[in-house]
């Protein structure tokens, strides 16, 4: 056994294997390994709190101080200057319909779609979506025929996407990246660019491995693609979709699109796709760019027909958020060599410059901090971070996670680079590793 | 109170109000109004059986004899012959890929776009459906690779609705008519226009009301659009389809397509669609005519991406079954005048040639059986259907609904008319309706 899963019993009793990663001193405080403990009655039990002490931890810019609105709007400058133009085909109108009589008895629908087409020059055809007609009668009703329409418009044809009684309902648009660990999205404004919320949490698949290999396994099994589908998207994209959507004052159907950056693993997990192939050689996903996902095929909350856009992938183990990262970085549009780092769970280089790009992906996070390292665990409160050994005594002297006299509790990624770093450059131990 | 919510106390006890419907005797027996009683303990009651006598009365063919079959072709060539041509545009293919290797790692759909592009002739572009995609790479490895798509091509555009190693897996159409009372839905093969299955149900609905006046109300109780919908859908259409794709040994997904008749307030509360408008007046329904929903809008059982066509109303009490059946009778390419009767719980007429042709509707069933006629009840067990009297005697004969010696228990809609007829003709009964 690892030793990870402690907890301590508060009441009633289990029966515990004995074992070694539990010392008797803690033994007697009532910690026990949940794997080796069969419950004798009822127990109330408490486990640590690493997952929101990781958390807490979790440095994330919010929209308060106005230093991250200031770098996307600087970014979106820079994209516009690369020569990008960015433009989307969506378009409201206030329609004021006259209220049906006995003379004048033309079904909702066709009232809508002859004052829709009449509000936008060279609209010659109107589709309503369903969720518009569904709504249509009341929404007619209860705002005295005076509506906001709002789709798009490509080619003339207009998609009533959403039909409102409030007249000045913005058209929003979603972007998620989801990192193995942790996922961040954000809302703006389409029409005016405008950030508008932003939110994170950690990705609710975790508890069904730390890095992508562990969730394949995990999805083959019986169900697992539904319960790895149901932790990223009920229990991580949904809630915070909800509390952005209700930071912003909207309803969730005013998200008109949606885009996803994520790592080959998480979009096909996402989609509920068997990513079996990407584990097993020959490594072929399902797919690297497809389009033609609306918000209801996945029960993701905002409107049904909203697109979801999932950013390119480029190989099995380098996806969407590393093609997403470098257009953004601009770096395929300098002379100069740039090196693009994506440290998270999994690790992913881009190299290159307007003539040539290059990328590599390697396990991150859990290979230090999870795997086989008997005391690692995450960069959270305990957690050894960097260590400085002094070349004269030897003696090492640790930075540790958490408020001023936090005991170390174990060792994380940082922490681990920087004791091989360390021993090296003291010479305790060789170029190849080896302790001389 | 009514006396129609009878049931029999089998086990345990009840307060009831006397009422002047239960006999003594029937009160000895156990029989009580539901309406009126209030149990004093668990309780087991019998209902009577009305609702499955009446189906085990529904007069509906089956596909076994081949008289309905030789129906349906006929039809086809009558409407082939009046010049409306029948086709669809839907191709399905046999693709052998590659399989994939270290030095040839094309994603799945990458894979299945380029084959299924070279596999018709014109086509310029291959959208997947999230169906497809979702499915594809398990479906991929069990078949070796070697599979059937099958979808729509329009303008050269191929859009895959469905892959499956199933390679003769046919492509199947769903025609549903959603009548108050009764639905009845047929299969065909949408390639060769042949009948696969049929089957009939009750509607779901009937709890809520026989009529389209009461369905209307108990949908704008709270809840009350989701309980309607949900008692056509999940209750009565995703049973009744999955019946017929098991008796013509299809998976849903094979349906490529659903089109359903029914009248202005089926229709609208098949869509969740607020009907009260229809009941108010000036009686405004949502939509005549409308089209742009698919069945993962709806969660019916078919292809997510079948489109579910709505024969379009003309009226708020005459709906697309009228239109549907109006179309099918092919009246309206005749030069002699005809009258189309269709007779069922609510009822409409339309009457004309290829010149004009006018329609209009009333109640028709329930306003007999079961308003505010004592004895009235549906055309089930004991029910009098026909009525003669005797111009000399003045003996009435009655005909009942049921096997020999079944005693009259009420009155239907063809009865009442009958004793009117039957009254007037001997007199009993001026033509404005008195006793004379």
């Amino acid at each position: 056994s690892c030793g990870k899963c402690r907890v301590k019993i508060l009441e009633g009793t289990v029966e515990s294997t004995p074992t070694h990663h539990i010392s008797e001193e803690d033994y007697a405080a009532g910690w026990r390994l949940s794997c080796a403990s069969k419950p004798a009655s009822d127990v109330v039990v408490q486990v640590p709190d690493i997952a929101s002490a990781y958390q807490s931890r979790m440095k994330t810019a919010d929209l308060s101080t106005g230093e991250e609105v200031a770098t996307f709007n600087k970014l979106q400058e820079d994209i516009r200057a690369a020569g990008v133009e960015i433009s989307c085909d969506f378009v409201s109108a206030v329609l004021e319909l006259s209220e049906p009589t006995l003379d004048d008895t033309m079904p909702d629908t066709e009232r809508l779609e002859l004052a829709a087409q009449a509000a936008f020059d060279g609209c010659t055809e109107v589709k309503l979506t369903y969720h518009t007609v569904k709504k249509l009668a009341k929404t007619l009703r209860e705002a005295n025929f005076k509506v906001q329409i709002a789709g798009t418009l490509d080619m003339g044809v207009l998609t009533v996407m959403d039909v409102t009684g409030k007249l000045d309902a913005p058209m929003i648009g979603c972007a998620i990246d989801i990192g193995t660990t942790t996922v961040t999205g954000v809302l703006l404004n389409l029409e005016t660019g405008e950030l508008v919320a932003k939110a994170s949490s950690g990705n609710g698949q975790i508890r069904y491995g730390a890095d992508v290999i562990n969730r394949i396994i995990e999805q083959s099994k019986p169900g697992g693609v539904k319960r790895l589908q149901d932790a990223i998207l009920k229990e991580t994209l949904v809630p915070l979709t909800a509390v952005m959507c209700k930071s912003a004052g909207i309803t969730a159907d005013r998200i008109f699109r949606a885009s996803v950056a994520s790592n080959t693993t998480m979009n096909h997990l996402l989609l509920g796709v068997d990513a079996n192939p990407v584990r097993m050689e020959p490594y072929i996903p399902t797919f690297f760019q497809w389009r033609g996902m609306v918000a209801k095929d996945l029960g993701f909350v905002a409107n049904p027909d909203a697109e979801i856009l999932i950013a390119p992938n480029i190989g099995s183990y380098v996806g969407g958020d590393i093609t997403a990262g470098t257009f953004a970085s601009l770096i395929w549009n300098k002379d100069e060599f740039s090196l693009f780092i994506d440290l998270g769970t999994n690790g992913e280089l881009v190299f290159g410059n307007r003539d040539f790009m290059m990328s590599c992906a390697c396990s991150a996070g859990p290979a230090f901090e999870g795997g086989d390292i008997s005391c690692g665990m995450r960069a959270t409160d305990g957690a050894v971070e960097a260590v400085e050994i002094d070349r004269d005594s030897m003696e090492p002297k640790l930075t540790i996670v958490g408020d001023a006299g936090q005991k170390p509790v174990g060792i994380c990624g940082s922490g681990i680079i920087d004791v091989i770093a360390e021993l090296y450059r003291t010479s305790i131990i060789s170029s190849k590793g080896q302790f001389v």
